[in-house]
């Protein structure tokens, strides 16, 4: 059906309570990048929270949904998200509930190379400690998107116990001495699969990695600094907190990477 | 309308983001209880996620609510939700945005006095930092009270940094040499209108009162445990974590504030 016909109830636990999980993939060259790393990520999340769909099932209805968009095989985003379903408002759900599917697609074509420089402002992480799930409850990373924009910024750089965790919709990598540094998987950041996809690049090409937290008071020390997200891809940052941190941007491990991932696209 | 053909578009940000603030207020003896407490919290939470709504234009339609669900100067609970509207979906929002408002009521007669018994569970707070917002981003509270569920339970305690702070929706006091002690308010607790009004019976009856959160391992300690909340009033706490805690339940100072709770609710 019409996207912006379409209708839930207002006792949708998605619209009372934020009770759901979503999923964002690109459709590139025909395939969806990462296709199975994105469902299972969806399946562990929902998982995480106790909501029982069969998401293989969802996964068939991809086709179904991309030909009524006329977008069968071209670039574009898909969106998914399930939420707990329809409820009488109380915290607790009752069992058997019936989960609330929704899934939309739209015309993207992603650039080659994200060649955009961002801007970033820092901000102590004042969500919850259950990052890892890709819930729809998201007023506080709404909050610090927001914060980036009022700033004239394009992403938040969340600081926690003093480490740059990762941002309002991206992860977030610094170079120093050719040395890749970003924060290590658990309850603080999203495991991205573009974060992954970069690991696993840094891996092929013999570049060094510690998944260790940056101290936000090192930030200005480090030579290069990226973003990665499934739209966002891999972006260089140009500013922290309004000032020119880095002598190259995109530094030249940024740089490799981004070329590695255009590369990857092309072969997949 | 009916409530349960009320339906929102799938692209309102409450259902996508959780991006919303909620209020429930309950309709006593013909008059909402504290009702201008809840409309002026409804206000500043909506002014700290910065949605611009005219509250007291909401606030008007209450009296056509309630004679269209048939329940003009019937006990009744309220709910009123409103969230920032209809977009196409990223985290940053749209200026100008035309909020989403909904309201419902239904039949509900609060005892005169909660005489039930409740066991409650504690838990690590997972949640954000900005519990003083009453948003509808509230997937982390589903998860503590499910957990209270399971554990036949009728609330969780949450601890941070080593103190009780709240539960998933009720404030919670404890008694001691007959010192009433609550979390004190700020970003870690909603501030609710039950504990509000059962601070000023404190202030009033000459009960002592220390605004300091109890640390979780002092608990068993404690002469006595209550909970507050809109439905829930003033709630006598018997176990905590599986144990029996407390000699007399409810104990002496919290019988006399339920007593004066209802005084309070007779009066009004």
């Amino acid at each position: 059906m019409d996207a912006n016909a379409a209708m839930i109830p207002v006792f949708d636990r998605g619209f009372i309570f934020g009770d759901g999980i979503y999923e964002v993939m690109a459709q590139i060259n025909g395939r969806f990048f990462y296709r199975e790393a994105h469902i299972n990520r969806l399946k562990w999340c929902l998982e995480q929270i106790h909501i029982d769909v069969d998401v293989d099932e969802l996964e068939q209805q991809i086709p179904a949904l991309l030909d009524a968009s006329d977008l069968s095989g071209k670039d574009c985003l898909l969106y998914m998200q399930v939420t707990r379903g329809v409820a009488p408002r109380q915290h607790s759900y009752p069992n058997n509930i019936q989960p609330t599917v929704m899934m939309y697609a739209w015309p993207k074509t992603l650039p080659d190379i994200n060649e955009d420089h961002a801007s970033v402002v820092t901000l102590e992480d004042f969500r919850w400690s259950r990052c890892d799930i890709k819930m729809t409850s998201l007023l506080g990373n709404v909050m610090a998107n927001e914060h980036a924009k009022k700033n004239h910024s394009y992403e938040t750089l969340f600081i926690r116990n003093g480490l740059i965790t990762e941002a309002s919709h991206c992860n977030v990598f610094f170079v120093k001495d050719d040395i890749v540094y970003t924060h290590p998987t658990g309850p603080f950041i999203l495991d991205g699969i573009t974060r992954i996809v970069v690991l696993e690049l840094c891996d092929k090409l013999g570049i060094g990695v510690r998944q260790e937290g940056v101290p936000a008071a090192e930030i200005t020390n480090m030579d290069e600094a990226f973003l990665t997200g499934t739209s966002t891809q891999v972006l260089a940052i140009k500013e922290v907190n309004g000032a020119a941190c880095f002598e190259n941007v995109p530094g030249p491990v940024t740089r490799i990477l981004q070329e590695a991932f255009l590369k990857l696209k092309r072969s997949l």
